[in-house]
């Protein structure tokens, strides 16, 4: 089968449009945004590669959910609803068949799971995979879009899910720890198989300011409390680890500053006024997501935990992009 | 210096967004697209990758144009103006200040001089150097968006620039022909700085479809009329060829059938109603560039060069992209 352009985008990519009629059907160079009415538009970028940022026989439904997870999970931090994507694809002339149906099979699984769709794209020829996409997120006009900077004093941290789960399946990809198979398995899922915490458009008239955990807890709150020059003083035995997580670090199987400064969790962290408590754990709750006060912002700057200064020298912020 | 994410941000890529308050001086995950009142907005998407569709030691500022060039281009055929892009860049750990001065400077020249700026994007650390970008261009609402399909029985078409001065320049790189000195330069220099021609937006009232030459004259015009069950009459003394091209046909040292199969001329190929060519001819003059009708849709399918059907078994869109 010789895998052209040409069927590459009608056999495989063409369903993901959903048939809207501003994706031209991919016909032309672009398509039309045509944003709901009295919605506003955000656009959010991000890119992954093999060998950077998945390993080269990964399964394709995991390099499409990282893909999604990181855009949805930019979206979700900025207080939007998904709506459409963009698909930049550098695939290799060897792909295959079996390759590309289960990567866009699953791509089509989260677009219907989450409502957004194909707007367009571009197909290149490369050596290595390279996925690269804009992701488009609409919300009301009347809704803030909510920002990173915009925490108050004494406004509670909070943090949804678990920290660490994807950290530690990574550490075992890259064989640095050994765990037993049934430890081993859970959280090289964890790693393969992110999902972005959706729960962001729900809190955002609630919350003053939030960001995804993609770069690691230290340098994405740092990010929020840099931004409004305050800082923020965490309770370490507030922050949420899994059962299994908590027995790894009782063990000494890992340490607390590995995944506290590790990323790719998309967890929100999100800042609130104390009186927003209640109505915030009343969204979390139904819509099925652990969440967590871990702190509050400090007039002083820097991130403090139980009091001790945090010093971020290998901050994962800094790291070489 | 240690180029981490932070400074290329800051020192390189943060004087590109022209201090637009939608961008959040890119301290978000996202940016805020606030399309001016009375305005549509298009998406087009296309990325580049060395080794591909550059070269590893071209120039910096030659990569810059071509990544904005293939994208006005897609614009500009869909009868928009540009209003703002976002940057994937994917490069190498010892990418130099040198290379991102040179790059970023190259950017805002451009974007000075076609009004639009970059309103995000991503930063990722990869071999090669690779760049995806979707590019946001507007109209008028009461315009009309211009599309491939579209043209009617009798339109004439229209091509502006000459054609395969591109193409010729990537044979004297791939060192498959050789040329005097002058006549290389030449060639060379439309290689590595394409231009993109910018008259689409202002024929696009007059047009009844149109598409950017990006993969040959061949290739493009058969998407005009594979879309529309149509086909092409062209007459080939008409197609534009440049002094320089014309002496190079004329001592056979290129074929005009590659010069005709080949792409990234970056002209633009339209259609248009018999009655709207003396305002079209008009609109070009003003515009200074060169435009010519080179034959007419026909009923009978497929592409005709002086009343030979021409066989596209070669056709350059079914390449494996």
């Amino acid at each position: 089968m010789n895998l052209s352009e040409n069927i590459i985008i009608t056999k495989f990519l063409q369903k993901l449009n959903f048939k809207m009629s501003e994706t031209y059907n991919f016909k032309n160079d672009g398509a039309y945004i045509k944003i709901p009415k009295n919605n506003k538009l955000i656009v959010t970028n991000d890119s992954i590669f093999e060998s950077v940022d998945f390993f080269k026989n990964d399964p394709p439904e995991s390099i499409a959910i990282k893909i999604v997870t990181i855009n949805l999970s930019d979206l979700s931090a900025m207080g939007c609803k998904p709506y459409a994507y963009t698909l930049s694809l550098g695939l290799p002339k060897n792909i295959s068949v079996n390759w590309l149906n289960r990567f866009t099979k699953k791509l089509y699984f989260l677009q219907k799971k989450y409502n957004f769709f194909l707007i367009g794209g571009d197909l290149s020829n490369t050596n290595r995979i390279s996925i690269s996409s804009n992701f488009f997120g609409k919300l009301k006009v009347k809704n803030k879009i909510l920002l990173r900077s915009g925490s108050k004093l004494n406004d509670d941290i909070w943090l949804t899910g678990n920290l660490g789960e994807s950290a530690i399946g990574l550490k075992i990809k890259q064989k640095k720890i050994t765990l037993n198979p049934l430890y081993k398995k859970y959280y090289i899922n964890k790693y393969l198989y992110p999902k972005h915490c959706f729960l962001g458009d729900k809190i955002s008239q609630y919350a003053s300011s939030a960001i995804d955990i993609s770069d690691g807890f230290y340098g994405d709150l740092n990010k929020l409390i840099e931004d409004n020059h305050k800082g923020a003083s965490i309770k370490s035995n507030f922050i949420p680890y899994s059962q299994k997580t908590n027995k790894l670090i009782k063990n000494k199987k890992i340490s607390v500053n590995y995944l506290l400064s590790s990323g790719d969790d998309y967890e929100l962290l999100f800042t609130s006024n104390v009186k927003n408590s209640m109505i915030i754990k009343k969204l979390a709750n139904k819509n099925n997501i652990k969440i967590t006060k871990v702190g509050k912002i400090i007039q002083k700057k820097g991130i403090y935990i139980d009091e001790k200064k945090v010093n971020i020298i290998n901050k994962s912020f800094q790291h070489f992009f």
